[in-house]
């Protein structure tokens, strides 16, 4: 086993391991069939390693998929420091950094594999929503217009979500032809109306 | 193999039949398991029907899914006549309009459903996308801002299909929370900047 390029993804143990081997062949499998149509069968012959492996490491396929859900630290970081430096522009810089993500090659295929995941099968859903509160959720939360900051985050992500799976999932001829720009000039504007813009009245029961 | 013909009423041979009750037990399938999840098996077993009369209708899978899709005529209609009235409140009408289709009890599965196959699978998402453009599509397009009409339509479906997801289908609580009302106050003016407001600039090329 030989250690891979390095570079941008930080210096983790483990990395370039056999379990590191299981994970990539897992994303790129929940990408391509999804969590239903991936099997531990095709990810152990994909990782070049027998099935019992990948039990003796991960358990099942939800404890598989769970730890395809690591994002590089740096990465994380990068996406609630969009979130900072005040509200002119946090529409701007928040839409440019996510889709962004979606955009560079090596992360496209593990959003596409979790979008679709965790739209695809309940229990994959509650761990993905888990993972994104316990990271991004509640420092960005903090940094949007404090009326109903988990609503304005929410209703940002929601938008962001949206045009990515647009864009990049099920991709719709419009929104793939547009040119990145066009589509960041597009959007921003959205994401600054939600993170803090007025967001009409809230409800006036609880 | 004994087919229903519906008799000799004049009616189209197969409406209120076994064929309907297949359809329905696949759309209730493709939702609560999506489109690889679901077998022929079990759409057959809940329709009380053998197996082989699920391929005698519709050949595979795919063709069952194409099936589900038929939604009835007058709740596309009423979609389109949502863009229809001028750009003023065209943002709330369409808002309204779509999230209402989603929150009504008995089309709430079939929209999971369809959201679940469409982006699970990509063969299942090119006969949706063609569906889409090929009811809606056309129509809606010329109803609003002529400044790049398609995209205007897809920016805002790709907004509504965002905000769908996330209160009916991955249930991101603070979404969920909000009241229709309250959604649809946050929601509505995000379509009509996209659908009749300033874009940005469109991109130099092409």
């Amino acid at each position: 086993m030989s250690i891979d390029k390095g570079g941008k993804t930080g210096r983790r143990p483990g990395r370039g391991s056999t379990r590191d081997s299981i994970v990539l062949a897992a994303r790129a499998q929940f990408a391509a069939n999804g969590f239903e149509g991936a099997t531990l069968r095709a990810i152990a012959a994909d990782a070049g390693v027998d099935p019992a492996l990948i039990r003796h490491f991960f358990g099942d396929k939800e404890g598989l998929f769970a730890a395809t859900l690591i994002l590089p630290t740096d990465r994380v970081r990068a996406l609630i420091e969009a979130f900072e430096g005040g509200p002119t522009g946090i529409g701007e810089r928040v839409t440019r950094h996510y889709l962004g993500l979606w955009d560079a090659e090596g992360s496209r295929e593990t959003l596409t594999a979790l979008a679709r995941t965790a739209i695809g099968h309940d229990k994959a859903m509650d761990r993905f929503r888990d993972f994104l509160m316990s990271t991004v959720g509640r420092e960005a939360a903090a940094l949007v217009d404090q009326d109903r900051p988990q609503l304005r985050l929410n209703l940002a992500m929601a938008q962001l979500l949206g045009i990515a799976l647009a864009r990049y999932v099920v991709r719709t001829p419009p929104i793939v032809q547009a040119s990145f720009e066009e589509v960041v000039a597009a959007v921003a504007p959205t994401v600054d109306h939600y993170l803090v813009g007025g967001l009409g009245p809230s409800r006036s029961v609880s």
